[in-house]
């Protein structure tokens, strides 16, 4: 008997009406054979409530708190799961993150998992139960409520999908799959079948909202042959597994846009060594992600180090900065949230050269002006003015064969 | 350094506002130098709504997932109550019944606490940190979340209370402290300073609804000093405490009424060993509480039996009858769900004769009709029509001395 980890998002159980369908889908799935856990996030709309109680009582929650009452939304998803499997005649029982053992460690609102303890769940699964498990949270190694971040309940499902050793992890969104583009930014974007773990990670990372990054890490860690699908049709959805050398032969299989993230450029900073070490490290100590980091050679003993966050973390970044300038006796911070970051993902580039310089030609053909640049084996990321995003993402779409009505795929 | 729990029921954490009283309230106990323990409900109206939702999507819920659910009602008041107690400017940690090991039994819905692992809040107390902790909540012994029942909180404050040997254990309410009667019933009733834990325990379990019956019995048992408070006033409260001289004094405290029970009644029951054993192990083994339980001396080899349930386990008991009627060779079960309890309450009865008759006579020349009748050493119960209760209360209340008009106590 094969296992499936399906896992559903806050739309899909945002009412009584559609957690019922997701009973009925794990049942059905149970009555083609197969051993099913659900994954299951809170019903659309009730994090952002929770998180406005705890900013009316206030302006600095404490995390660990936060945590306490965010993890709320998950659990009364799952008791209403499982009695939504049961009223349709099935048998199943819900499980919360200290209940199997999710320990992650103690990064209250970005905690990552770091074991699994799936003997409960076996259990339930033999004895012909479908395992209905709270995504998002989990416990400390001391018992305390963790969670796992936006989208953490995807990383819940993969890892779930690893410890159990399950056939498939699908995840089930409103949208069909993975596209080649943002179809709100980008018309013609069309939907891929397959995808290779590391393209996904790179969307994922640039800002296609589809699958939260950890949960791809997770996927390609273990192996876990990962569904994208809709909650709302029968189209099979987007594979995300192993490369294959067809794979290969696509230069550019997607374009992305992130409009979430902020610049921070700090002028003339001084040239001697520990100085990046602490203006980063300073960062790191926030918990604060950094993404794009561009130093410029010194001149006169001076640089400018310029460098990107997400736009949640740009006022704690902005703070963490004015201290350190001070403390470096760096001349000025300048920052800037209305930026976005635009980037081409593919596998084929590994073999192809001259993607990067195409790219810059396809923008600089449209006046776009790019501000920094980053780039890794399979992409090209390019930081633009905020308001040049959609013509940015649809002349590349264009430019790399993307378009719905390409026929033929187009090489570098 | 003397230790008090204080226990806020929904109406004080319902906004935001009341959760920063609540804060604000554990903060002056604290400056006045006692550790502070908070146990807290879910805000009003949340454990309806959960309750809701539940019911919209199975009609027979699983009380297992039922709990599950229920639980985070009480999960997020004790994160926002933190959060609060923080915003101004005090230290505080939750706790979540699986945290600190609130180990009860396995029936959901009405667990009893069993045991209780005061280890993590003592260090927290230690600490200097107001413990805030959730009512209403805990686990089973293999970490199944459970419920205590309605007023469930009041419990899980005394218990604590007992568990840290604190000093007091503080209930906050919307009225003023222990009345003699329901003051929307009676509006003669007068607020009472002192009450024995006895006269208290029959109070709550005649209907009186200021406290939860388990919380009074814990309390009892552990000696631990109970004190009934509002949370909109600075009046000092009732204290529910051990019985004194002066106590036994009073032949009548308080009345008590209750319209929460229905009455059925089994006619011609064979009168042979074992019938009665049957009746109410049926009723047992479905964990439906019977309360006043009447039987005819038998004729003819038969006897009637009547008995009263509560109004929410009233179907219930009907189905197992019939079964039993059924079984057993009954020749009926009638059934009345219109009707009410009135009792009066008093150390003062142990010494006093005629207490019961007097009783009697109020209620016969108001015209109200007996038709069950229960004692015990301090009470005295009459069911009698439902649309008779405020009569019954009322004449009863000023029979014997009980209205605020009333300069001495009368003795009977």
């Amino acid at each position: 008997m094969s296992c499936i980890v399906q896992k559903f998002g806050g739309t899909s159980v945002a009412d009584v009406e559609r957690i019922r369908n997701v009973a009925r889908h794990a049942l059905r799935a149970r009555a083609a054979g197969h051993d099913v856990v659900l994954v299951v996030s809170a019903m659309a709309g009730e994090t952002n409530r929770l998180l406005g109680l705890v900013r009316a009582v206030s302006p600095t929650p404490s995390e660990r708190e936060q945590d306490v009452v965010l993890a709320t939304g998950e659990q009364v998803a799952v008791g209403l799961v499982a009695l939504a499997v049961q009223a349709e005649g099935g048998e199943a029982t819900s499980f919360l993150g200290h209940q199997i053992r999710i320990v992650t460690d103690a990064v209250h609102g970005k905690a990552r998992i770091q074991h699994i303890d799936a003997g409960a769940l076996d259990q339930a699964l033999r004895a012909g139960r479908v395992a209905v498990v709270a995504g998002f949270q989990g416990t400390d190694e001391t018992g305390n409520i963790t969670t796992l971040g936006r989208g953490g309940s995807d990383t819940t499902a993969v890892a779930l999908a690893a410890a159990l050793h399950a056939d498939a992890c699908e995840i089930y969104t409103d949208v069909l799959g993975v596209y080649t583009a943002d179809p709100n930014v980008c018309p013609a974007a069309r939907k891929l079948d397959r995808i290779s773990y590391e393209e996904m990670l790179e969307l994922a990372s640039l800002g296609a909202k589809v699958l939260q990054i950890r949960s791809v890490e997770f996927a390609m860690k273990y192996r876990v042959p990962l569904w994208v699908k809709s909650s709302f049709t029968e189209d099979p959805g987007t594979l995300v597994c192993r490369e294959d050398a067809a794979m290969e032969q696509v230069v550019v299989s997607g374009i992305a846009q992130d409009r979430n993230e902020a610049r921070l450029s700090l002028r003339e900073v001084p040239d001697r060594p520990g100085v990046a070490a602490r203006i980063f490290g300073a960062l790191a100590d926030r918990h604060i992600v950094v993404d794009i980091i561009v130093q410029t050679p010194p001149r006169g003993g001076r640089s400018d180090v310029s460098f990107t966050v997400t736009k949640a973390d740009f006022a704690a970044a902005r703070q963490v900065m004015a201290e350190v300038a001070a403390e470096l006796g760096i001349a000025a911070v300048e920052s800037d949230d209305r930026i976005a970051k635009v980037s081409i993902v593919g596998l084929g580039m590994r073999n192809h050269a001259g993607v990067a310089a195409k790219m810059f030609q396809v923008l600089a053909a449209e006046g776009v002006n790019i501000q920094m640049i980053s780039t890794s084996e399979i992409k090209v990321s390019c930081v633009v003015d905020e308001k040049c995003t959609e013509l940015a993402v649809r002349s590349l779409h264009s430019a790399f064969g993307l378009d719905a009505s390409a026929s033929t795929e187009v090489r570098a």
